[in-house]
């Protein structure tokens, strides 16, 4: 039985996204039951089209690969991926490969399931991500020790969670824009990103912006959106 | 008798700081004196370096125009601006031409001066701004009528206070990083910003990214660090 | 065995607030037993009235059904319904049809259940609801497609999560009032429906009041004592 | 000289608005000199238009009246009003008289200026605004003594400070919706009126939808817009 | 085996407390395992005093229970009550009774657990509590009905939660002293009984204390040690 | 000119308060001019009514006496008060004499006007107050030192700021009810007394209750609520 | 096979951390499966290095010990700890042992387990912890009976949840610099150790810092540092 | 005319305070007139006493020293000490010469008020402060080039306002304990220190604690304390 729109009652797939704003569709994956998420995987199958879904669970993400979906499930990153069938002959690819490199740092290890989630989302996009995790200000000689490869990327994409200081730091230490991730990691005061991202926004350093708390895709649509532009 | 670091103790002067990040010394000026803000321009007039200083009350301007320094004051934008003298011959522009440009938009009038804050910081780094602005949400024609426009910029940043939702809408219309700027414009509850920037950062769109309220000096170098990867 | 009032000492039925308010006694699911729910519903069926219960889980429902009482279950909305039996002849209906309509919009489909609850219970009461669901801002098109036909609605709910815009956006484009539903949709910075609520209270659109977050019910009852109006 | 719209550079005033939304332009004094909001009036003078203008000081109002504007001010109310001149014959009346009755209650004597922005608001749009001011719920005898009368009105507008009772007990003894207004009357903890916000949005009572704190303006036009609806 | 302090490691037992202050030890039962309490008990019970335990569930009561220890488990309010052995001839009871009446006011139905905590609390101690459960002030004639009798308490203890306006009414009605107790019940903005606690702190009438929320425990404390008081 | 209720239109004057509640009519200074403020006190004087008014300040005070009315104003607790006229033959006083004493405690001098707000205004209603300021916790000794006197009083109103930690320590240490204020005093974090605030709600002593920061009249009524039932 | 750390992925052990700051490296358990934690233990085993792993559940605790991994747990202060293998002769002590004591308080029983993680925390890093537990201000006398040993101390940590004034007392009576632990112990308005941390902050006692809630660990290190400096 | 206890009726002067607690007393000067703190300095004068009073303005000051009293003003950290008159022969110096030495560290130069209030505090009770400012993490090579000295103190005291970052820095870079100031340097989202606070409490380097926002003499007090230790 061919998956249509009418089986997806669920949700409004936008097929036509990447017409519209230059990227594909993504899916959230939270309070989607794996039926509905493989449903969905199913949609886009038929349409050939790539789709790549967050915070999935594995439970979510067996149920689409038990249903003959091709997909990749990224367990750190809670990433699932499908990237589309070959386009024919001609046709040129989904997401075109995007110039430059986007530096993914996180402040400890607990911050790199959202570090993966945005470094993976790049790489879905067509984007280069480098990844620098475990790099905290407590112990700094763990940034300065990359901080020179750092410095080459085009975007930075800072994670961190506590008291969020290594988005001011890096931003001191490099001249390309740097995105700001807070994470929940953290308890007591100011717990659940709330500290962090307090922090984040009243960074003494220029050249900060920052996005919701977990946000590891939203920091690398921001991230894609400036690669993009390298083209023109 | 010439002004030299010994004479601004008050404050480290960076005058090397553009070698360092790409971008020249700016000033906050908030809790300085109108003598002390003379002081500095002094010193900077004397190594004839540019600087801009931010949050600058008519009376720190006057105080600086009063000492004879060459600067312009821009009211609405609250900036302090001295271009710093003429490069001897052979001698780069200190801020080079930036490729690109940035739209700035606010939802209301009331926005405006965080706006030309922003504006005016762009110009000084050698960006262009266009501007954009009373295009809030309420009444939506006001965006559709000048969307065309927004969407040609490298990137947007869009001012808003009360329920913060522009940046949310603009984003979901262009293909252009947003960077989004929360003001302190409204009452009640949420009042001072923070109801708008809570917004910003849980907006349903992507591709957006948050500075701290009123803060349109940062949004300004954020979005100058992404134009210079342009000519990268 | 009749069930009597005095067999729900758990609770005080008002089997007269028709009277006194002009709709009738609602109950509100959570912290209720099952059981305690199935003889609540008898009761009121005992008097042959309606009765419509919010929040109802799926083992809720069941007891209700399983004890052979007439009712319906709305699994989206977790609404349980009796209508009540039969009026005698000549009697009116409990709930007499309202005139006008209601629009239910909402942002995303993760506020579907919200808006589920308020329409159910706008039918309920003998009123029309219109839904518009996933219209929220980040693809303004979405919107636009429908404004036409909520423009034609005497009341607009509209609900919706993250960053709440849905209701400032619609406000501006119809000339009834609206009733901003805020959902506990999003995660991070103002999770738990915090940011939509103060957004929503800081509209700069004229024209909104706020409920409760996730309050479907409650935006409904304010719609449909509007509604009721339209009859004098 | 004729006053236009170049003259006024600091707003976009929207002469075409009644077309729109039912309701004529209006302009928030806070952040606009004297001098502004003369020019403002006088720029729907020049066009015969009625403009109504809030939180307006003694000293904005004095300077619009010593531009020789016709205008009245209502200083409890802080608002500003000129009527726009006499329609031509044959003309309808700019904002036609709406049906109806909005009954204004408040708390207590402090909370009257609020409810004044709002029943003066109400007037300027056509509506019938009936007053019961000080009834709040520490004195219930006061709240019963003028029921009867609030039970006729078609919407009731609610406006209490501290901890802001009134609407729940309002809203249980009538049929009408009830727009609450929290008002930054108190102190201590919850101050600024949160409290008060807090305590409406959870209303134990039915029927209630609540607008940001100290808004009469904005309660006024919620209910305007069911009045409105009360024609068709 | 005898049970003694050594016995109990886990808890300081002050069986000389009623010396100090007049009211004998109390329990607080959350993250006490079932064994804990019921060692807890059995020292209590060596000595023949009475004690009481608060936020008891039926797994630590009915541990309690199975190791032959005399009390009673209420669990509505979810208390645990020891009396104490008979005292020899010639003592005096332990807690002696109180002159005077508490009235414990609820509401609604899911205040009901925290208002039997105080109901219970308050006879444990030798004190007289007369219930008025479900006179929430949505439905005033329900608090109008009993308020004759509420008048003749020499305190009064108002349960309530959502926006918390009971206290308020009540205290215009009555002229003793009234002990608010915030619950946590509501949801959304202000939910876990932050809204109810600041409008109770913020209330407009006057007489009125606080206690945190949920305390009914605490609530019933101070009325006791109001009560004590008559006796002299 | 007599002075009639009509000459008050700003206030609604309750001088049939006592029969209601026990205790005469008070007012709120705060938002009254001078010459509104002479004009309540007159209508108090006209009907020899003795009236309370808090928070006035010297200007106001001022304009009262110059009006040659008879009032006494006590300007560490900012209370101004007019005892009423002497009552006719055989007449009771107004405010008959309370039984009892209720201990009025500070931790440091700054917060010694919101006690003599207190221990004023239980004056003006016939209790009397004992005074022990300067009595916090940082000095054991200066609390341990005056402990026997206050444990002999009936009701102990214990004023403090910062970490509001009086009131549990003193209510360890007396058997009367302890009414806690918490004081606006402190700065940093939890300024404003939503420290203190929070750390006398959640009081590990039992017998604690609250009132609203800084509102040293409100914990006076309920302390004189306690005092009058001891007449019974 | 040998443990090394490519076996380590999930985790960047720095085995060179005493070296610099002093301190051996310490785990933080949340967030490690059973065997990642015993591959850490494993790695440090291998290395003859001692390891303290913080909040450990008895499930991680048993996958480390089940490996065959010397460790001891400590089930109330939820540590685990591996003392490292003797070090071969000449070598010195790991932690050397520390002079002077931290006398560690706790307001409750609730607040043994942070207080459990602080002193064996200090133990492990070599200095000695002089336990004083359920001392909190509600009764004094237990603070009292034992302030002679804890003046003592060199340094104090004093433990405590609901109003946190434990500090603040003990502060008053000590001339060591007190460390303030809030905990989350409590509940209502202030929950999770809000209400304490605010309220250390604001101490009006001189000598107190404060650590985040619950972090017995942190204030561990703050008194190890204190104390090492003894030797210098 | 002597001055004397009676005299300073608005405080109770602790001139014993050294021999309980090992530091004179210490004076906030908010809140007091020029008049009292001249009173105040006059009573320690008398009895030959030194004295610190803090967060002094110049009129403050003025007052003390036209008053003919012995002190010295110092205008940025806002303290006015008198240092007592030289004791006898043979007595020894009231506050001892401390062992070691304090690094005072600040994040910028809007910062150094609390600094200085802290190093001030410092060297009255007899310890000495090694200043090192505007040393912020934004430009991390400035403490870099300080960092060899900063290790070398016995404790650090690190202040800084916005996101708070420094403490975290620094306490990975040295082995001596952290007390970490957070100032209200800053705007928007958690301005008046709350986001410096937060993140300092979650600072991700051990040995970290925390004083109350702007709190410089607090973090003196408690280096102090630590030194005191040090002649042990």
């Amino acid at each position: 039985m061919a998956i249509s729109r009418a089986n997806v009652p669920f949700a409004r797939l936008d097929f036509a996204r990447k017409a519209r704003t230059g990227f594909g569709e993504t899916v959230f994956g939270p309070g989607k039951t794996p039926e509905q998420l493989a449903s969905i995987f199913a949609a886009f199958a038929e349409k050939r089209l790539p789709v790549l879904a967050t915070r999935v669970t594995p439970e979510q993400a067996e149920a689409v690969l038990a249903a003959g979906l091709k997909a990749k499930y990224h367990p750190v990153g809670r990433l699932l991926i499908a990237v589309g069938e070959k386009p024919r002959a001609g046709n040129k690819r989904f997401h075109p490969v995007l110039k430059g490199t986007v530096a993914v740092l996180t402040g400890g290890t607990a911050d790199i399931p959202v570090a993966e989630e945005c470094a993976g989302t790049i790489e879905f996009f067509g984007g280069r991500a480098a990844r620098y995790f475990d790099v905290g200000v407590a112990g700094l000689h763990r940034l300065l020790n990359v901080i020179d490869k750092v410095r080459k990327a085009d975007v930075v994409v800072a994670v961190a969670g506590m008291e969020g200081a290594l988005p001011s730091v890096v931003s001191g230490l490099v001249s390309a824009p740097v995105v700001a991730v807070p994470t929940s990691v953290g308890y007591g005061a100011g717990a659940g990103g709330v500290a962090a991202a307090l922090a984040m926004l009243n960074s003494c350093a220029e050249g900060v912006s920052v996005v919701n708390i977990d946000n590891g895709f939203g920091a690398a649509v921001v991230a894609c959106r400036m690669l993009r532009r390298l083209k023109a």
